[in-house]
Protein backbone atom coordinates (compact mmCIF):
# COMPACT_ATOMS: atom_id res chain seq x y z
CA UNK A 1 0.00 0.00 0.00
CA UNK A 2 1.53 3.40 -1.29
CA UNK A 3 1.13 6.30 1.62
CA UNK A 4 -1.26 9.52 0.01
CA UNK A 5 -0.68 12.49 1.27
CA UNK A 6 -3.55 14.97 1.95
CA UNK A 7 -3.24 18.72 1.85
CA UNK A 8 -6.41 18.76 4.59
CA UNK A 9 -8.07 21.45 6.41
CA UNK A 10 -9.74 23.42 4.20
CA UNK A 11 -12.11 22.34 6.04
CA UNK A 12 -11.39 19.78 8.54
CA UNK A 13 -14.93 18.51 8.26
CA UNK A 14 -14.72 17.65 4.68
CA UNK A 15 -11.11 16.30 5.06
CA UNK A 16 -12.45 13.97 7.82
CA UNK A 17 -15.46 12.80 5.29
CA UNK A 18 -12.75 12.59 2.69
CA UNK A 19 -10.80 10.02 5.18
CA UNK A 20 -14.26 8.49 6.43
CA UNK A 21 -14.57 7.81 2.24
CA UNK A 22 -11.48 6.37 2.08
CA UNK A 23 -11.87 3.98 4.86
CA UNK A 24 -15.54 2.81 3.71
CA UNK A 25 -14.34 2.44 0.02
CA UNK A 26 -12.17 -0.50 1.08
CA UNK A 27 -12.69 -4.04 1.93
CA UNK A 28 -10.98 -4.30 5.07
CA UNK A 29 -10.53 -7.46 7.86
CA UNK A 30 -7.63 -5.45 9.50
CA UNK A 31 -6.09 -2.30 10.31
CA UNK A 32 -3.57 -2.95 7.44
CA UNK A 33 -5.79 -3.72 4.75
CA UNK A 34 -6.89 0.43 4.95
CA UNK A 35 -4.94 3.00 2.53
CA UNK A 36 -2.37 4.89 4.72
CA UNK A 37 -2.79 8.60 4.30
CA UNK A 38 -0.14 11.59 5.60
CA UNK A 39 -2.79 14.32 6.66
CA UNK A 40 -2.15 18.08 7.03
CA UNK A 41 -5.02 19.34 8.57
CA UNK A 42 -4.11 22.29 8.42
CA UNK A 43 -6.68 24.60 9.43
CA UNK A 44 -4.49 27.50 9.03
CA UNK A 45 -4.52 28.16 5.52
CA UNK A 46 -5.31 31.57 4.55
CA UNK A 47 -9.17 31.73 2.96
CA UNK A 48 -9.23 30.31 -0.94
CA UNK A 49 -12.18 32.19 -1.33
CA UNK A 50 -10.96 35.68 0.61
CA UNK A 51 -7.96 35.39 -1.61
CA UNK A 52 -10.08 34.99 -4.71
CA UNK A 53 -13.10 37.18 -4.46
CA UNK A 54 -12.24 40.46 -2.11
CA UNK A 55 -8.50 39.70 -3.17
CA UNK A 56 -7.29 38.81 0.48
CA UNK A 57 -3.88 40.15 1.33
CA UNK A 58 -2.54 36.47 2.12
CA UNK A 59 -1.88 34.30 -0.95
CA UNK A 60 -2.46 30.73 0.00
CA UNK A 61 -0.63 29.30 -2.75
CA UNK A 62 3.09 29.16 -1.00
CA UNK A 63 1.26 27.93 2.08
CA UNK A 64 -0.05 24.99 -0.33
CA UNK A 65 3.00 24.26 -1.72
CA UNK A 66 4.93 24.34 1.33
CA UNK A 67 2.25 21.62 3.17
CA UNK A 68 3.19 19.56 -0.08
CA UNK A 69 6.71 19.68 0.24
CA UNK A 70 6.50 18.38 4.13
CA UNK A 71 4.31 15.80 3.47
CA UNK A 72 6.41 14.29 1.06
CA UNK A 73 9.49 14.85 2.90
CA UNK A 74 7.43 12.96 5.46
CA UNK A 75 6.95 9.95 3.26
CA UNK A 76 3.97 10.50 1.09
CA UNK A 77 3.85 9.57 -2.56
CA UNK A 78 1.29 11.11 -4.15
CA UNK A 79 -0.74 14.29 -3.17
CA UNK A 80 -4.71 15.09 -3.10
CA UNK A 81 -6.26 18.27 -2.12
CA UNK A 82 -10.17 17.36 -0.86
CA UNK A 83 -11.03 21.62 -1.50
CA UNK A 84 -12.02 22.33 -5.29
CA UNK A 85 -11.30 26.12 -4.22
CA UNK A 86 -8.28 25.45 -3.49
CA UNK A 87 -7.24 23.76 -6.48
CA UNK A 88 -6.94 27.29 -8.24
CA UNK A 89 -3.29 26.54 -6.50
CA UNK A 90 -2.83 23.49 -8.11
CA UNK A 91 0.10 23.91 -10.40
CA UNK A 92 2.03 25.40 -7.28
CA UNK A 93 1.08 22.62 -5.32
CA UNK A 94 2.09 20.06 -8.17
CA UNK A 95 5.50 22.13 -8.76
CA UNK A 96 6.05 21.79 -5.22
CA UNK A 97 7.11 18.27 -4.95
CA UNK A 98 8.35 15.35 -7.36
CA UNK A 99 5.06 12.71 -6.77
CA UNK A 100 2.20 12.67 -8.62
CA UNK A 101 -0.74 14.84 -7.77
CA UNK A 102 -4.51 13.37 -8.31
CA UNK A 103 -6.09 16.71 -9.18
CA UNK A 104 -9.39 16.54 -8.67
CA UNK A 105 -10.98 19.23 -10.99
CA UNK A 106 -9.27 17.01 -13.66
CA UNK A 107 -10.51 13.59 -12.64
CA UNK A 108 -14.08 15.22 -12.09
CA UNK A 109 -14.02 16.60 -15.52
CA UNK A 110 -12.84 13.47 -17.04
CA UNK A 111 -16.31 11.70 -14.84
CA UNK A 112 -18.68 14.37 -16.09
CA UNK A 113 -17.42 13.87 -19.97
CA UNK A 114 -17.55 10.25 -18.89
CA UNK A 115 -21.57 10.39 -17.85
CA UNK A 116 -22.55 13.59 -20.45
CA UNK A 117 -20.41 13.48 -23.74
CA UNK A 118 -19.44 17.00 -25.03
CA UNK A 119 -22.69 17.75 -22.21
CA UNK A 120 -22.89 20.98 -20.10
CA UNK A 121 -22.04 20.47 -16.65
CA UNK A 122 -23.45 22.35 -13.38
CA UNK A 123 -20.97 23.29 -11.25
CA UNK A 124 -22.43 23.25 -7.62
CA UNK A 125 -19.34 24.82 -6.16
CA UNK A 126 -18.35 28.13 -4.64
CA UNK A 127 -18.41 31.41 -6.82
CA UNK A 128 -14.62 31.75 -6.60
CA UNK A 129 -14.60 28.24 -9.17
CA UNK A 130 -16.26 30.77 -11.57
CA UNK A 131 -14.93 34.35 -10.77
CA UNK A 132 -10.84 32.40 -11.70
CA UNK A 133 -12.20 29.62 -14.12
CA UNK A 134 -10.25 26.64 -12.13
CA UNK A 135 -12.52 24.39 -14.03
CA UNK A 136 -12.52 25.68 -17.57
CA UNK A 137 -9.60 24.28 -19.09
CA UNK A 138 -10.28 21.08 -18.17
CA UNK A 139 -13.87 20.97 -18.80
CA UNK A 140 -12.33 22.55 -22.19
CA UNK A 141 -10.03 19.53 -22.74
CA UNK A 142 -12.43 17.38 -21.84
CA UNK A 143 -14.78 19.17 -24.99
CA UNK A 144 -17.66 20.02 -21.96
CA UNK A 145 -18.92 22.98 -20.90
CA UNK A 146 -19.90 24.63 -17.95
CA UNK A 147 -23.11 26.08 -16.01
CA UNK A 148 -23.09 28.12 -13.08
CA UNK A 149 -25.32 29.07 -10.76
CA UNK A 150 -27.06 32.22 -11.13
CA UNK A 151 -27.37 33.51 -7.29
CA UNK A 152 -23.60 33.34 -6.23
CA UNK A 153 -24.28 35.21 -2.78
CA UNK A 154 -26.50 32.42 -1.85
CA UNK A 155 -24.19 29.91 -2.98
CA UNK A 156 -21.90 31.34 -0.76
CA UNK A 157 -23.96 31.94 2.36
CA UNK A 158 -24.39 28.38 2.32
CA UNK A 159 -20.85 27.51 2.32
CA UNK A 160 -20.24 29.55 4.84
CA UNK A 161 -23.21 28.06 6.83
CA UNK A 162 -21.90 24.92 6.82
CA UNK A 163 -18.52 25.80 7.94
CA UNK A 164 -19.86 27.78 10.75
CA UNK A 165 -22.98 24.58 11.65
CA UNK A 166 -22.45 21.58 9.64
CA UNK A 167 -24.86 20.02 7.26
CA UNK A 168 -28.46 21.20 7.80
CA UNK A 169 -31.62 20.19 5.60
CA UNK A 170 -31.79 23.93 5.10
CA UNK A 171 -28.68 23.55 3.22
CA UNK A 172 -29.59 20.54 1.13
CA UNK A 173 -33.09 22.27 -0.07
CA UNK A 174 -31.16 25.36 -0.93
CA UNK A 175 -28.51 23.17 -3.27
CA UNK A 176 -31.25 21.17 -4.87
CA UNK A 177 -32.88 24.14 -5.77
CA UNK A 178 -29.64 25.60 -7.19
CA UNK A 179 -29.28 22.45 -9.07
CA UNK A 180 -32.51 23.04 -10.46
CA UNK A 181 -31.70 26.60 -11.71
CA UNK A 182 -28.52 24.79 -13.49
CA UNK A 183 -30.69 22.16 -15.27
CA UNK A 184 -32.79 24.54 -16.13
CA UNK A 185 -29.63 26.34 -17.80
CA UNK A 186 -29.08 23.20 -19.60
CA UNK A 187 -27.06 21.58 -17.09
CA UNK A 188 -26.70 17.28 -18.82
CA UNK A 189 -25.17 16.20 -15.54
CA UNK A 190 -24.58 18.38 -11.94
CA UNK A 191 -20.96 18.10 -10.34
CA UNK A 192 -20.63 18.70 -6.64
CA UNK A 193 -17.54 20.33 -6.04
CA UNK A 194 -17.30 22.06 -3.06
CA UNK A 195 -16.24 19.31 -0.37
CA UNK A 196 -18.61 21.80 1.80
CA UNK A 197 -21.34 20.12 -0.31
CA UNK A 198 -19.90 17.01 -0.20
CA UNK A 199 -21.41 16.15 3.11
CA UNK A 200 -24.53 16.59 2.09
CA UNK A 201 -24.24 14.63 -1.65
CA UNK A 202 -26.84 12.15 -1.33
CA UNK A 203 -29.35 14.96 -0.01
CA UNK A 204 -29.18 17.06 -2.68
CA UNK A 205 -31.87 15.74 -5.75
CA UNK A 206 -32.03 16.76 -8.99
CA UNK A 207 -33.55 15.39 -12.62
CA UNK A 208 -30.39 14.64 -14.16
CA UNK A 209 -27.10 12.90 -12.80
CA UNK A 210 -25.36 13.96 -9.88
CA UNK A 211 -22.07 12.72 -8.95
CA UNK A 212 -19.70 14.04 -6.46
CA UNK A 213 -15.83 15.30 -7.16
CA UNK A 214 -14.78 14.21 -3.98
CA UNK A 215 -15.96 10.68 -4.36
CA UNK A 216 -14.00 10.44 -7.74
CA UNK A 217 -10.99 11.36 -5.83
CA UNK A 218 -11.61 9.48 -3.50
CA UNK A 219 -11.42 6.25 -5.91
CA UNK A 220 -8.40 7.54 -7.78
CA UNK A 221 -6.69 7.29 -3.72
CA UNK A 222 -7.41 4.03 -3.21
CA UNK A 223 -6.05 2.83 -6.90
CA UNK A 224 -3.56 4.90 -6.40
CA UNK A 225 -2.74 2.93 -3.02
CA UNK A 226 -3.40 -0.18 -3.77
CA UNK A 227 -1.89 -0.31 -7.36
CA UNK A 228 0.31 2.84 -7.85
CA UNK A 229 -2.03 3.28 -10.87
CA UNK A 230 -2.87 6.82 -12.06
CA UNK A 231 -6.12 7.63 -13.30
CA UNK A 232 -6.41 8.82 -16.66
CA UNK A 233 -7.16 12.47 -16.82
CA UNK A 234 -8.01 14.92 -19.42
CA UNK A 235 -4.65 16.25 -21.30
CA UNK B 1 -3.28 27.48 17.82
CA UNK B 2 -0.39 25.10 18.19
CA UNK B 3 -0.13 22.17 15.19
CA UNK B 4 -0.72 18.92 17.22
CA UNK B 5 0.89 15.27 15.76
CA UNK B 6 -1.15 12.31 15.34
CA UNK B 7 0.20 8.77 15.62
CA UNK B 8 -2.60 7.30 14.01
CA UNK B 9 -4.18 4.40 11.84
CA UNK B 10 -4.27 2.13 14.78
CA UNK B 11 -7.03 1.49 13.64
CA UNK B 12 -7.85 4.34 10.93
CA UNK B 13 -11.39 4.72 12.04
CA UNK B 14 -10.37 5.46 15.33
CA UNK B 15 -7.88 8.36 14.47
CA UNK B 16 -10.76 9.59 12.08
CA UNK B 17 -13.21 9.39 14.96
CA UNK B 18 -10.76 11.35 17.71
CA UNK B 19 -10.36 14.14 14.55
CA UNK B 20 -14.01 14.63 14.57
CA UNK B 21 -14.39 15.09 18.37
CA UNK B 22 -10.71 17.49 17.94
CA UNK B 23 -13.75 19.67 15.64
CA UNK B 24 -16.68 19.00 17.58
CA UNK B 25 -14.73 20.57 20.63
CA UNK B 26 -14.35 23.78 19.46
CA UNK B 27 -17.23 26.10 19.00
CA UNK B 28 -15.69 27.56 15.10
CA UNK B 29 -16.76 30.13 13.40
CA UNK B 30 -14.71 29.47 10.09
CA UNK B 31 -12.03 27.12 9.17
CA UNK B 32 -8.75 28.81 11.29
CA UNK B 33 -10.51 28.08 14.65
CA UNK B 34 -10.39 24.65 14.34
CA UNK B 35 -6.96 22.85 16.28
CA UNK B 36 -4.86 22.02 13.20
CA UNK B 37 -3.87 18.91 13.13
CA UNK B 38 -1.24 16.74 11.36
CA UNK B 39 -2.07 13.22 11.54
CA UNK B 40 -0.35 9.98 10.65
CA UNK B 41 -2.92 7.51 9.16
CA UNK B 42 -0.72 5.16 9.24
CA UNK B 43 -2.14 1.46 8.22
CA UNK B 44 0.98 -0.10 8.43
CA UNK B 45 2.55 -0.11 12.34
CA UNK B 46 2.93 -3.75 13.13
CA UNK B 47 -0.04 -5.10 15.38
CA UNK B 48 -0.12 -4.20 18.65
CA UNK B 49 -1.85 -6.74 20.01
CA UNK B 50 -0.27 -9.44 17.87
CA UNK B 51 3.35 -8.50 19.19
CA UNK B 52 2.44 -7.88 23.03
CA UNK B 53 0.41 -11.08 22.97
CA UNK B 54 1.56 -13.50 20.35
CA UNK B 55 5.27 -12.19 20.34
CA UNK B 56 4.94 -11.35 16.67
CA UNK B 57 7.71 -11.11 14.92
CA UNK B 58 7.67 -7.68 13.79
CA UNK B 59 7.69 -4.61 16.73
CA UNK B 60 5.76 -1.59 16.81
CA UNK B 61 8.44 0.56 18.72
CA UNK B 62 10.59 1.30 15.82
CA UNK B 63 7.86 2.31 14.14
CA UNK B 64 6.27 4.96 16.20
CA UNK B 65 9.22 6.41 16.75
CA UNK B 66 9.89 7.12 13.49
CA UNK B 67 6.35 8.51 12.98
CA UNK B 68 6.78 10.35 15.89
CA UNK B 69 10.32 12.46 14.56
CA UNK B 70 8.55 12.41 10.84
CA UNK B 71 5.44 14.50 12.60
CA UNK B 72 7.56 17.12 14.23
CA UNK B 73 10.01 17.41 10.87
CA UNK B 74 6.92 18.00 9.48
CA UNK B 75 5.93 20.80 12.02
CA UNK B 76 3.97 19.02 14.77
CA UNK B 77 4.45 20.88 17.74
CA UNK B 78 3.20 18.11 20.31
CA UNK B 79 1.97 14.77 20.02
CA UNK B 80 -0.58 12.11 20.77
CA UNK B 81 -0.94 8.66 19.97
CA UNK B 82 -5.18 7.79 20.11
CA UNK B 83 -4.49 4.35 20.26
CA UNK B 84 -4.22 3.26 24.24
CA UNK B 85 -2.09 -0.41 23.58
CA UNK B 86 0.34 1.54 21.13
CA UNK B 87 1.36 3.38 24.58
CA UNK B 88 3.08 0.40 25.83
CA UNK B 89 5.39 2.11 23.30
CA UNK B 90 5.14 5.39 24.64
CA UNK B 91 8.47 6.04 26.09
CA UNK B 92 10.25 5.32 22.80
CA UNK B 93 7.63 7.41 21.35
CA UNK B 94 8.27 10.75 23.60
CA UNK B 95 12.17 10.15 23.39
CA UNK B 96 12.21 9.84 19.66
CA UNK B 97 11.50 13.73 19.70
CA UNK B 98 12.07 17.11 21.84
CA UNK B 99 7.90 17.87 21.67
CA UNK B 100 5.60 17.01 24.72
CA UNK B 101 3.67 14.00 24.11
CA UNK B 102 0.40 14.27 26.03
CA UNK B 103 0.12 10.48 27.07
CA UNK B 104 -3.35 9.28 27.46
CA UNK B 105 -2.56 6.76 29.29
CA UNK B 106 -1.42 8.76 32.17
CA UNK B 107 -4.12 11.33 31.46
CA UNK B 108 -6.21 9.07 31.76
CA UNK B 109 -5.21 7.75 35.05
CA UNK B 110 -5.73 11.27 36.20
CA UNK B 111 -9.29 11.69 35.24
CA UNK B 112 -9.83 8.29 36.70
CA UNK B 113 -8.39 9.63 39.99
CA UNK B 114 -10.57 12.42 39.88
CA UNK B 115 -13.40 10.42 39.59
CA UNK B 116 -13.03 7.87 42.17
CA UNK B 117 -9.59 9.03 44.08
CA UNK B 118 -8.38 6.15 45.65
CA UNK B 119 -10.70 3.89 43.90
CA UNK B 120 -10.51 0.69 41.16
CA UNK B 121 -10.72 1.21 37.96
CA UNK B 122 -12.40 -0.68 35.37
CA UNK B 123 -10.47 -1.24 32.22
CA UNK B 124 -12.13 -1.79 29.27
CA UNK B 125 -9.52 -2.43 26.65
CA UNK B 126 -7.37 -5.13 25.16
CA UNK B 127 -6.27 -7.89 27.09
CA UNK B 128 -2.60 -6.56 25.75
CA UNK B 129 -2.91 -3.54 28.54
CA UNK B 130 -3.35 -6.28 30.96
CA UNK B 131 -0.48 -8.74 29.63
CA UNK B 132 2.24 -6.04 29.92
CA UNK B 133 0.48 -3.47 32.72
CA UNK B 134 0.24 -0.27 30.46
CA UNK B 135 -1.80 1.59 32.70
CA UNK B 136 -0.13 -0.18 36.10
CA UNK B 137 2.54 2.79 36.88
CA UNK B 138 0.49 5.77 36.03
CA UNK B 139 -2.34 4.26 38.22
CA UNK B 140 0.04 3.03 40.93
CA UNK B 141 0.93 6.85 41.05
CA UNK B 142 -2.43 8.26 41.28
CA UNK B 143 -2.97 5.78 43.95
CA UNK B 144 -5.47 3.39 42.13
CA UNK B 145 -5.89 -0.15 41.40
CA UNK B 146 -7.06 -1.90 38.08
CA UNK B 147 -9.36 -4.27 37.81
CA UNK B 148 -9.70 -6.31 33.95
CA UNK B 149 -12.58 -8.25 32.23
CA UNK B 150 -12.51 -11.93 33.25
CA UNK B 151 -13.15 -12.78 29.22
CA UNK B 152 -10.19 -11.82 27.74
CA UNK B 153 -11.14 -14.00 24.71
CA UNK B 154 -14.21 -12.48 24.46
CA UNK B 155 -12.55 -8.80 24.82
CA UNK B 156 -10.43 -9.31 21.74
CA UNK B 157 -12.88 -10.99 19.38
CA UNK B 158 -14.63 -7.48 20.24
CA UNK B 159 -11.99 -5.57 19.06
CA UNK B 160 -11.31 -7.51 16.28
CA UNK B 161 -14.71 -7.34 15.46
CA UNK B 162 -15.06 -3.67 15.20
CA UNK B 163 -11.71 -3.26 13.17
CA UNK B 164 -13.61 -5.48 10.87
CA UNK B 165 -17.36 -4.56 10.60
CA UNK B 166 -17.19 -1.36 12.42
CA UNK B 167 -19.47 -0.52 15.60
CA UNK B 168 -22.58 -2.59 16.13
CA UNK B 169 -25.18 -3.14 18.60
CA UNK B 170 -24.15 -6.77 19.31
CA UNK B 171 -20.37 -5.10 20.44
CA UNK B 172 -21.70 -2.16 22.64
CA UNK B 173 -24.09 -5.49 24.62
CA UNK B 174 -20.97 -7.23 25.32
CA UNK B 175 -18.93 -4.68 26.42
CA UNK B 176 -22.34 -3.68 28.94
CA UNK B 177 -21.62 -7.02 29.73
CA UNK B 178 -18.24 -6.40 30.47
CA UNK B 179 -18.44 -3.67 32.42
CA UNK B 180 -21.29 -5.22 34.56
CA UNK B 181 -18.77 -7.62 35.57
CA UNK B 182 -16.02 -5.33 36.56
CA UNK B 183 -18.66 -3.59 38.81
CA UNK B 184 -19.55 -6.79 40.36
CA UNK B 185 -15.10 -7.07 40.65
CA UNK B 186 -15.37 -3.47 42.73
CA UNK B 187 -15.07 -1.04 39.37
CA UNK B 188 -15.92 2.47 41.01
CA UNK B 189 -15.42 3.87 37.64
CA UNK B 190 -15.13 2.16 34.38
CA UNK B 191 -12.52 4.00 31.62
CA UNK B 192 -12.72 2.84 28.04
CA UNK B 193 -9.40 2.34 26.81
CA UNK B 194 -9.53 0.89 23.51
CA UNK B 195 -10.12 3.67 20.76
CA UNK B 196 -12.26 0.82 18.70
CA UNK B 197 -14.24 0.71 22.07
CA UNK B 198 -14.75 4.65 22.01
CA UNK B 199 -16.51 4.39 18.95
CA UNK B 200 -19.20 2.94 20.61
CA UNK B 201 -18.92 4.89 24.05
CA UNK B 202 -22.42 6.25 24.00
CA UNK B 203 -23.96 2.62 23.96
CA UNK B 204 -22.04 1.29 27.08
CA UNK B 205 -24.00 1.12 29.83
CA UNK B 206 -22.75 0.57 33.51
CA UNK B 207 -24.19 1.38 36.86
CA UNK B 208 -21.06 3.41 38.25
CA UNK B 209 -19.65 6.10 36.16
CA UNK B 210 -18.16 5.31 32.80
CA UNK B 211 -15.55 7.68 31.09
CA UNK B 212 -13.17 7.74 28.08
CA UNK B 213 -9.73 8.25 27.71
CA UNK B 214 -9.71 9.19 24.24
CA UNK B 215 -12.36 12.28 25.46
CA UNK B 216 -9.52 13.46 27.98
CA UNK B 217 -6.93 13.14 25.01
CA UNK B 218 -9.62 15.36 22.64
CA UNK B 219 -9.51 17.82 25.51
CA UNK B 220 -5.62 17.73 25.96
CA UNK B 221 -5.05 17.97 22.40
CA UNK B 222 -7.49 21.25 22.49
CA UNK B 223 -5.92 22.68 25.27
CA UNK B 224 -2.59 22.64 23.67
CA UNK B 225 -3.65 23.84 20.45
CA UNK B 226 -5.60 26.83 21.88
CA UNK B 227 -3.20 27.94 24.75
CA UNK B 228 0.20 25.63 25.14
CA UNK B 229 -1.05 24.29 28.41
CA UNK B 230 0.49 20.80 28.63
CA UNK B 231 -2.33 19.34 31.50
CA UNK B 232 -1.33 17.89 34.29
CA UNK B 233 -0.16 14.16 34.53
CA UNK B 234 0.69 12.03 37.56
CA UNK B 235 4.37 11.75 38.31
Amino acid sequence: MRTVGVLGGMGPEATIYFMQQVVGAVSARDDADHVPLLVDNNTQVPSRISAILDGGDEDPGPVLADMAARLVTAGAQALVMPCNTAHYYAAQVSAATDVPFLNMVDLASAEAARLAPKGKVGLLGSPALQRVGVFEPALRAAGMTPVYAQDAEQVLATIRSIKAEGPTKRAARILSDVSADMENQGADVICICCTEFSLLAKEIKAIVPVFDAMQVLVAATVRFSTSGEIADMPA
